[in-house]
């Protein structure tokens, strides 16, 4: 009886203690963003660890001012993040964005907001510069939820977002990924999705999620990141959901609307929810990835079931924290 | 004291009858199919009734012979009878599909299977005769679960599924539904998106939904239909789902997942998820549809807040049951 309580007790600790895995949710957090489960550790030179930190830094700072904005709202910090992100050649979405086996990039994105659950996507998008923009033009200024491919576009040109000749989406790096993913010297594959989640002065959630897709995507292929209840959810009875990970998981298992509902109906913390679906759901089912988590009080979870999850958060106080891996 | 008790009581009364929502599951049922919500009850004639019932029946029947065949799974229930209603012509789905505001068909399609929680969708083709067969080769013949556009098309036409001349879903109801829009003499809409539920010999649960969408939507517009979540929902721990009606507001509420959630999570029947979801939380909000719910006890709520559901089941024993509206 004895040993077998040790067993327990010592189970209990390698499981609180297991990478990837949130801990107590993180207070008074306002806002939230991920870039992705990155790339495998081991290839991370430390100039690119510090181009990673600066760039969600900047991202945070970017979403933190928004939200100190004379009536600012949490949709206003979302989209501040994420364009910054969206603007970074290392993240897979907006300037980074990964390219389909056919050689094109083909971008998708979500928002959210959790008071009035409006929402705006678009996918398959391949002119448009900040996809997130389009999401929130959609939300905005349609009576539509999801728009693509071409037909997005021709929103996105209407309602004045910046068009790009394609070719912006060209990067030697993710070229370079291309080639290697042709040639199949590349079986593990980083996701480099950005997202952000905030709370507003008014206690309003709103959560986004912005992609380039797989690397040697099918054309058409189409990821949990525009999908509202996969890649992306906000409910203020619930949370604010960023994911990023392997999105055909995401979608089968419907990861943002779920872990809301276990936050809303079976009255688990931000941290028991997003562990439930990353850890105990997805991982036995071999869908990995992550996902950022916060509820209307500021308390944040930060899950993922890969190798990293780049990933920070700023508090109230203006106060940023960066992480990329188990650091 | 005694009055607010006499008041409860009848206000649970007028619940109980409220048209529309779902009384105690029925039991037994092996296949489920809807129409969607279909157009205002005055408009439909004798001939255009009785062709509804036959075709709707037609479908049950389909797919309850599927589910006869030797090794036949859910999932070949859900396809035989959502084929039947998407070669008919008086359901907006393949055949029947509305136009969009530029003249032309776009359809979307999901289906899922509830022991595995494979998925598999395609939004936005314009010449794949049966989409829900489009959908069941994404999920069973690719490693992706949603394609779009010209890449769902050319991803079927490599699967060997039946291509057609965008024309073949050229009818003249549908054109004249569009001039009419156009002209916006109508302003109340039917949802004619079909979809079936099932349950096999082995208790697997598949749900599948199908739609041509909105008449006068953008080019480019997605729904739920094709949304696994959203419109489409298999889950064995919780139930099988499929929806119609205004899409937006199925996504943003993602509808499907929601009432498996209710289900999984606070133990409710069929009928009390399918109506908190359709009347509790969607009807509050504007938004107009409805649902068929299965579970892997054969028992099925039928809930919609629209005037109707173009609806009907079969039971195991093979007796078959449709209705149109409150009839």
């Amino acid at each position: 009886m004895q040993m077998s309580i040790l067993m327990l007790v010592a189970g209990m600790a390698v499981s609180a203690g297991e990478p990837g895995r949130a801990g107590d949710p993180i207070e008074q957090v306002v806002l939230a963003v991920h870039g992705g489960t990155g790339m495998e550790k081991a290839l991370v030179t430390p100039e690119l660890d510090k181009a990673l930190r600066a760039d969600l830094t900047k991202a945070l700072q970017a979403g933190y001012a928004a939200l100190q904005a004379k009536e600012a709202t949490s949709l206003d910090g979302v989209v501040a993040s994420i364009r910054v992100l969206e603007d970074s050649p290392l993240f897979n979405a907006g300037r980074g964005a990964v390219f389909t086996r056919d050689g094109k990039n083909e971008l998708d994105a979500s928002i959210m907001e959790g008071a009035t659950k409006r929402a705006g996507a678009v996918a398959g998008v391949t002119n448009v510069k900040n996809p997130i923009s389009a999401a929130r033009a959609v939300m905005d200024q349609s009576p539509h939820v999801l728009l693509i491919g071409r037909g997005a576009e021709v929103f996105a040109a209407e309602k004045g977002l910046e068009i790009v000749d394609p070719k912006y989406f060209w990067t030697e790096r993710r070229w370079q990924d291309l080639q290697k993913a042709l040639a199949e010297e590349t079986k593990k594959e980083g996701h480099g999705t950005v997202g952000a989640v905030a709370v507003d002065a008014n206690g309003v959630l709103a959560a986004g999620t912005s992609t380039g897709g797989m690397t040697k995507k099918r054309s058409g292929r189409v990821g949990d990141s525009p999908i509202i209840g996969a890649g992306t959810y906000a409910d203020n009875g619930g949370c604010a959901i960023s994911a990023t990970g392997h999105g055909e998981y995401f979608i089968r298992f419907s990861v943002a609307h779920d872990i809301n509902a276990l936050v809303a109906y079976k009255g688990l913390s931000v941290s028991g929810a997003a562990n439930e679906v990353i850890h105990d759901k997805l991982k036995p089912a071999g869908g990995e990835g992550g996902v950022i988590v916060l509820d209307k009080q500021g308390r944040l979870a930060l899950s993922y079931n890969s190798e990293g999850l780049y990933r920070g958060y700023v508090t109230k106080d203006g106060k940023i924290v960066v992480h990329l891996y188990d650091d």
